[in-house]
């Protein structure tokens, strides 16, 4: 009897191999429970906003200070796996062709400490460029980022900043570091393109001890939303994988739900019990529209929480229906709000099952601890 | 005397000629006041917004409709050119790869007539494609706007609609139509690019009898704006054209000046004298920003008017220190507003100069007549 179990078991975790092998990249390494402690530690990295006004002093200083605050909470947490939370570039800023080389210096700081990252889009990563109203006076367009000799009115014109989209982005995040694990998702799921899941196996490497779902909310060159064939995309995928619910499943996105709005405390009052957070500065902005994902994620016993980004001046945990609906923390300098950066912790354990999390800020002090599961 | 009089007249015009001939189409065969009555009528094709929700029946019924509007004023009018005045097409609805289709079809009524025209930009011809928000409902992407099979992950998207720019919408005009007069500017204006100036000329060849400014005020990839540059080009050009100011100016470009609100009546107010014309139902939608045309131009007695569309619920003429700000009337059933469609006309005579102007309906109807000069 035992024996059928080990087997049916096996059985099962090569169904779940096979499944993800599609949409996962063959020659990363699975990504496992640290042996020894059973644990695992993700930092959430939420809008960092690389790249804003590049033609200023003031706009590369603030990537710079966007690394220290990455360095100090990657050498005090030592997590195991770090996620970027969408809004990685303000593309809407970035007066050059290509976008990828800010979002290379985005992740440069996990990779240089070899800690594997995925990441998802946020509105701000693929949005067009916004001429600056300030060089249309008299000091002009800074020849800097337009030399007048390149603008050409008989072919495309090379300096219209149009934004590098999703696909490019990933595509050359995928290309250039064997420690990314992210995903170009389904093709039937475009415009939206962070769609897939990871599957963290336990220390022994047995079994699937965690699913991380990461889905694209849209926003820049398409509406904020997470579509019905998203939704849809997300229940075939979970039934399938996870048919019992057996496994714990996590998700991340960048703008948080329609749900958000409705469990959020009340702007600028004290965030009280059952909510866990520190600030609580302004109302969710939340997606257009909700195109049935929440229904799908409550009725999986197995989903325990949804993290988001966004909105800078909220970091809390409310707890919604059947799971918790999660702000990260803002880590970026760039974007707006100056309120104190930092990110967000999730630690997870095998044997069993449970789930934390709590705020590192930059200046090294830890806040707003929250067991979550069980 | 006499002679010299004629041969400096002479040599002045060569010198205009010359002086426009740079910016101008050599082939373009002169425009005149015609011959017997020394008159030359204008209609403003203002708003035409075509290729409205391509993807309803809705939208390529309102394209039939404004073509009904502008044959129903060329007609009745029988103008000798047509200045198309901006936000000929509604870009950010047009789900295909070139929108030049839809520049065409706008520009048709006027080409089946031999009537020769020209056209600035206004904020929507170059806008980026908004998907629509019901695109990520149940029913999805419209597989005729984007057959998946076309959905690449590996090369440029071929389905992002990024919008047509400017350029290439002008490229195509002034390729495709030996009517079309209008320009693709200095390059050093760019991003704006209708920034050029006709030159009408008496019945008889001999002189120059007014000078037609057009002015890109920008909108759509790049602010509202007539940026510094731009006021000094038309500074430059002016004064090496009309240094006298002895030839009269007409100005036009698609969002109002924050001039207009400056002189605007009140919204929802009757117009009052000394302002003349029929609907006020909204506020001046200005440009962002005033960077010195105004001032340029009141400073020439030889301008006499700067015409403009944009705000779709307002008509009105007003004076402002030396000359008229006016709007012209909402011509295409694409865009905002349900008040009744029409075309300002302008018409403007020699010996001696004066410049009229009134509104031709649908309907057949005429108002709003006023005398703006002497």
């Amino acid at each position: 009897m035992r024996d059928i179990s080990v087997l049916l078991s096996l059985l099962f975790l090569l169904l779940n191999l096979s499944l993800l092998s599609a949409s996962s990249c063959k020659d990363k390494s699975p990504l496992r429970m640290v042996s020894g402690s059973g644990r695992f530690k993700i930092a959430l990295f939420a809008d960092l906003h690389y790249g804003e006004n590049a033609w200023t002093d003031w706009g590369p200083a603030q990537d710079v200070n966007s690394d220290v605050v990455m360095s100090t909470v990657l050498d005090s947490e030592k997590p195991d796996f770090v996620v970027y939370l969408g809004d990685v570039i303000t593309a809407n800023n970035i007066a050059i062709q290509n976008a990828t080389l800010y979002w290379d210096k985005a992740i440069s700081p996990t990779r240089k400490r070899r800690i594997p990252w995925a990441s998802v889009f946020g509105n701000h990563d693929d949005m067009y460029f916004e001429w600056p109203s300030e060089w249309f006076s008299a000091t002009g367009i800074p020849q800097v980022n337009c030399p007048l000799s390149s603008i050409s009115y008989s072919g495309s014109e090379p300096c219209t900043f149009r934004g590098t989209t999703r696909v490019e982005l990933m595509k050359t995040e995928i290309a250039n570091n064997n420690l990314a694990y992210s995903i170009n998702g389904p093709r039937e799921l475009w415009p939206g393109v962070s769609n897939y899941v990871l599957q963290l196996l336990s220390s022994d490497g047995t079994k699937p001890a965690l699913l991380m779902y990461f889905l694209d909310s849209g926003g820049g060159t398409y509406p904020e939303i997470i579509s019905y064939a998203q939704a849809q995309w997300f229940e075939k995928q979970s039934q399938l994988i996870n048919p019992n619910s057996m496994i714990p499943e996590v998700i991340f996105w960048h703008i948080p739900s329609t749900a958000y709005s409705q469990v959020a405390p009340k702007p600028n009052s004290v965030i009280a019990k059952p909510c866990v957070g520190s600030i609580n500065k302004e109302s969710v902005a939340s997606q257009e529209a909700e195109w049935g994902i929440m229904d799908i994620l409550t009725a999986r016993p197995s989903v325990k929480a949804v993290f988001v980004g966004h909105n800078h001046g909220l970091d809390w945990c409310c707890p919604y229906r059947s799971l918790w609906l999660c702000f990260a923390r803002h880590t970026g300098y760039g974007g707006y709000g100056s309120w104190p950066r930092g990110a967000r912790i999730i630690e997870v354990t095998e044997n069993p099952f449970t789930l934390k999390s709590w705020i590192r800020m930059e200046n090294g002090s830890t806040h707003s601890e929250l067991v979550m599961s069980p």
